[in-house]
Formats: C-alpha cells, structure tokens, sequence
C-alpha cells in the first residue's frame, strides 16, 4: 500500500481537522442548544420564492442554467452586484468583480494569486478560522494583531509592520467582526489604509455581515475609502439570502481579479449557473433590501435577548461584546479558565459554543474566551441555552 | 497606485491567459459553427424533470436545501456515489469519497494536497489544458509522454520515470481521452499501475467520459485495478447530467480524502447543497443509466457523422482518431501545417476548433494537431462545418 502521507505537500502537512472538529462531532447529538455555528436562521430563507424562480429558470432556460458556463460570473448578477456596490461607494466595473462560489472562495483565489511560502499575513486576534486556515494552507506566517472595542489595535499593528518586513496581506473583518462582532471605527479604518501605504501591503477587507446591521450608525467601507487599489473587497449573499447556494464576489485591482480568473479556472471553472440565476432573479423580483431589514430585525431582537440574560445571569466577571450587526458575540471569562474546558462541560448539559482557541493563530494556548451565536437558535433556545451555560459558567469561576 | 503585478505569488505569476483565450472571443460571433466547445449537447438536458425537482426539493425541504452543508458532501449523494463505484468495481466507502465541485476541483484538491513547487507532474500529450495549468499554478514541473492509438507509450513513461526523480503524480483521462477520443488498453493501465509501484508515483485518473460509450467494448478502470490506493479517481456529473450544476467526486486512499476535505473547507466550504440535492433525486426517481444510454446514442451517431464526412471530404493527409465514446476527435495533419494559422482561416468563414497548442505543455510551438468536438453542433451544423473545413484544410496542406 502506498504511503500517500510522506507524499503530501509543504502546504497541507500541518494543516490538521483540529481537536475542537473532534468536539463539534459531539454537537451534532439533537438534543444540543447551539450557539457554536455560524449559519443565519434558516426559517428566514425565502424558500417558496426561490421554488418558483428556481422552476421557472429551469424550464424556461434550461439550456443555459445548466449549461458550462463563464469562470467571471453569470453577466446580469455580476452586473447587479456592481450597480449594488456603486450605491455602497464602491466604483467597480467588470474588469474589477468576480462572482465567487462563495466569500470563502474569493478569500482562498487572493491568497493563492499574492502569497508564497513565508509571506506574512496580519490578521485579527481573534479571527475566523475559514481565513486563518486558508493562510496556512499556502505556509504563509501568520501575525496577531489584537482587536480593541473599536477594532483592530493600530499601534500593535504598526509595531507588526516595524518588525516584519514580510508582510503582504492585512486580512480583517471590520464590520460586525467575526468572532467578536466588534466593528472597527472610521478613524482607524483610514489610519490601517494609511499603514498600508507606509508598508506597501494589500487589505483583505472579508464583509459578508456588513449589510446586517440593527442598531448604530453605518460606517464606510475600507474598500469605499480606498483611492489606491490596497483593498480587496469579499462580499456574499450567504448572510442576507442563503449560504446552501454558495455565491459571493470579490472586487479589487483588474490585474489580480484575471488572476483570480485564471485560478478559479482551474479550482471549479465556474459557479454553478443554476444557482446564479435564482439569486439575480430573486434580487431582480424582490426585494433584497426589504429581506435584509427583516433578517436583519429578527437577529437584532435575539441578540438583545441574549444580552439582556446574559447581563442577569451570567457571572458579573463574564464580559461580552455588544455587537450592532452580524450574528456573533464574544464573551471573555477571567484570566486562565480554559474555554475549551468550559465546552466540554457545557456540551455535557446540552449547550455548545465555538471557544475562543478555535478563532486564534496559535490555536494551542488556554484561552477564557468564547464566541457566541445568535441568529440560528430560536428565543425559547436562547433563554434555555443561556440558562445552562450560566450555571455552567458560576461552576468554572467559582461564584 | 499600488503595484499589484510585483505582489503576485511565484505560482500565478507565469499563468497567462493564453493567446489562444483571445481567438475564443472571436469564436463567440453568433454565426459561427463550433467544434471547439467541451460541452454536452444541451437540447438532451433532463430540464423539465430538474425544474419539477428544484420546486419540491425547495418547498419541502428548503431550510436544509439553502443552509451550510457538510464539506464532504450531501450524505445521500455521497451513498449513491458510492454504491455506483461499487457496481463499477471500485470498492469506496465514506472516507474514500469526496464530492467536490466538479471534476475539476477534485484535481485541484488532490494537486494542493501533493505538490510542492518543483514536483513532477506526467502529462497526456496532448492532454486537457484544466488538468495542465492546475499543476502549473502549483509550479509543478510538467512532463509530457505520447498518447498511442491505445494510450500512454508506456516505455517512453519509463524512460521520463528514470529520467526524472522528483515525479509524483501521472496525470492520464485513459478513457476517450480529452482530446484525443483515445483509450488505454487493458494491458496498458496494467503496466501503467506496475510502473506506479516500481517508480513509486501517485496515478490521477481523470474519467468524465468514461460512461458515455457508444461502441466498443468496456475497458476497467485504473481505480478498479488498483490494489495499493495509488489511484486517485475523479469522476464527474457534468457529462452524464450536467456541468452548469458543477458536481463532481473523487476516490482515493482515506488519508488524501481528509487533506482534500480541509483544503476544500478553505476553498468554497462545500458543494451547494441545493444541486446536490437535485442531482441526488434525479438519479433516484429516473434511470440515469437510460439517460446516459439516450444521450451516448446521440453522440455516438454525430461521431459517426463527423467521421464519414472527415473520410468523404477532408484531404486523404489529413488523419483523425476514432473515439468509441465521449466528446471529441483528434486531428492529424501533415507536419508543419500550424493548427493556430488554420484555426485564424477556419474563423474568418466562421468554423471554430481548438489548436493542438492549446493542449500541449509547450504552447508556443507549432502543432499542426487539433480537437473537434461532436457533442454540442446539430448535424446540419455537422455538414456544413464539416464541408468549410474541408476547403480551408485543402487550401492549407495545397491539395
């Protein structure tokens, strides 16, 4: 039998299903309270509607939705994205968009177009393991830039930049972050886009929850403050219509999208069309916007639920974030109580999160934090689920 | 403005849109008759019964058809795959399989896993220009071997294998090979597996094709023959249903499967849920078996077309090959004659093919080979293109 593991490449060898993939196979029992996903709700997706596009576009198109089709993007959605972003600041034209089989995508099509082995990747501490992984998955070196109430702490940054001369991508989600659903204020937005002119690196600017804000006040987009091409703009349809369909877009410098191109060419020639074409319909009929503020209420009034028991049952040395969008909050017990601990225990009465060393470059350490989500679980569950973990929480501190 | 270009990673770099992308534009013209696709023909798509599907699948199960989805793919799928593969002689459970994002991406996820810059990859020659640039955006170093009228030259193989130690991978499409219509002997892929062993390299058997047969007799698979996992097998749904869903699967030794899973949970996290689940049922409540049977007939009689027109009309130097299934020939003209100069003359009177440089490892010298494809023209596209063709071909070799 061939030994195919001392074939495996650089990029992958260190690349493991970690220990806490281990646990999440315990969340799967149907008992559970979850708040460890990262899904929205599903009773939100406007399936009925879709039914019909969906059966329309086949019969009426079917030679087309299910036909190859072009690696950019099915034209009228790209184009509707591009007229999307226009209204959002964001002056892109064909030349500057894909359409991806998801933000994840987009992310993995400019790692793969800019970094070599050894190139340095700034990225928030904590952050989001799809990214973090995706770094890795090219041996890039990863740095921890830790991130204030306001977002990503400038002065550690600059610091980063002073020691490592290696630098080529900030990657940061700065608009309802994930996990911690901190979004980062407009002062710092146009201080990082000063650093990366300094520096000469390029932004990764991940947005896929920006449009699901329920309170506080809009805050422009790095990309729609960029006058240089630094930014590199991923955006999604899988928050605001349905993660299943797996569609997003990256907008950024011409050059880099045809390599995109040329990279997504070979990794799965196109997004499917079908799916595509149920999207723009869907846009084109609805209104994506009006579905946006639903969504968007919904998640507001269960995050306000959330904190509201999490302020009255949660031990008073248990802080959490207060996000104004998204699906995430974070929440930090004292120094040295170990959040994977704190899983298992929680998992053992039914309750999941994703703790904190899931979200963190060296994934090794004991970390008191954990990451909390709101938007899949329904009211009933969140008062249940928090109920649990706040007597699971009094356990481990002591209180 | 930053300088993107001097950002790009060693990979990219030398990945170009090649010359040839701009001669496909000229081939979009309305009028043209193209022969240079690689597409099904789409008048035989399931389109009703699909849209049928697509509407009930979303009504009755639309929470689970929009939301994230597993990465290794939709559990019934997955079954179903596996259970064909068995009926095929390629015995595969839950931790051989995969199901990726076509085809494509199962070599995409196979080439990350395995290869390091500077590995060697063994190539068709000719062979499929997807196959080609994936091992060159991972700066693999790409070995080309002959194609015979029964597949790879096997004692050129070995001659590359002694020469050149750093190879890991073969790459070979064995059945109706792409372009050539060609498939490797029995007594070939025997020798291919032992040359696998005594060179110690990893096979990838690219086989969407391998089902549409429409003569000949059934030749097993590398996979079915392969005692020691150094098969990687790649199957596809996008010849035998349709490519716009962009369904594929993969099948190889347990430990790559889990390194594939990881890189595709960083690359688009997983296939929609949405089509597979439409492809799930399509194969469930129809015969794809009788699908599959429809559809061969129909490319086997334009193959036999195109061929008895090739015979009647084409200049008696110009050969062909004589697929017994799949979607293309291959064409052979006398030594010298570029198939790039040709192709410019056969556009200009709105006939369209793919140059052989196009599927060579070295593109820029001169081929006087090209791929005709019968799937996607009607037969009176058939004849007509068939006889400009014949003129220009004339006009070139100076019959």
């Amino acid at each position: 039998m061939v030994n195919i593991e001392e074939k495996f490449s650089d990029k992958v060898k260190s690349l493991e299903g970690s220990a806490i993939r281990e646990m999440f196979k315990l969340m799967a029992k149907p008992e559970i309270i979850s708040f460890a996903g990262g899904s929205p709700d599903s009773a939100l997706f406007p399936n009925e509607e879709l039914a019909e596009i969906a059966a329309e576009v086949l019969k009426e198109n079917g030679p087309q939705a299910l036909q190859y089709g072009i690696t950019e993007g099915y034209v009228p959605l790209k184009e509707w994205v591009i007229d999307r972003l226009k209204t959002q600041g964001i002056i892109s034209d064909a030349d500057d968009t894909i359409i991806v089989s998801g933000g994840q995508q987009g992310i993995d099509l400019a790692a793969k177009s800019l970094l070599n082995a050894g190139d340095g990747v700034i990225c928030e501490q904590p952050s989001f393991i799809g990214g973090l992984n995706c770094f890795r998955s090219y041996n890039a070196e990863l740095y921890g830039v830790n991130v204030d109430d306001d977002g990503i702490n400038t002065e550690e940054l600059e610091d980063i930049l002073k020691q490592h001369s290696n630098v080529k991508i900030l990657y940061t989600i700065p608009t309802f972050q994930n996990p911690s659903g901190i979004t980062m204020s407009i002062e710092k937005r146009k201080k990082v886009l000063e650093l990366a002119e300094k520096y000469d690196f390029i932004i990764f600017e991940d947005n896929p929850y920006g449009e699901l804000r329920f309170s506080g006040e809009e805050v422009p987009t790095l990309k729609s403050l960029d006058k240089n091409d630094r930014v590199v703009y991923f955006g999604s349809f899988s928050k605001i219509l349905s993660p299943g369909m797996r569609i997003g877009f990256a907008s950024a410098a011409p050059k880099l999208i045809q390599k995109m191109v040329i990279c997504k060419q070979v990794q799965d020639v196109h997004t499917p069309v079908i799916t595509q074409m149920m999207a723009y319909e869907f846009v084109t009929r609805y209104s994506i916007d009006e579905h946006i503020k639903k969504i968007s209420k919904v998640y507001g009034e269960k995050c306000e639920y959330m904190m509201k028991l999490m302020d009255e049952k949660f031990p008073s040395c248990v802080k959490h974030t207060r996000p104004q969008g998204g699906l995430f909050l974070f929440c930090t017990m004292p120094d040295g109580i170990d959040s994977k601990e704190l899983l298992k225990r929680a998992i053992d009465k039914n309750v999941a999160f994703v703790p904190g060393a899931t979200t963190m470059i060296d994934d090794q350490k004991v970390y008191s934090c954990f990451r909390m989500n709101y938007s899949m679980a329904s009211f009933e569950q969140i008062e249940k689920g928090i109920n649990i973990l706040a007597e699971v929480l009094k356990e481990a501190v002591g209180e």
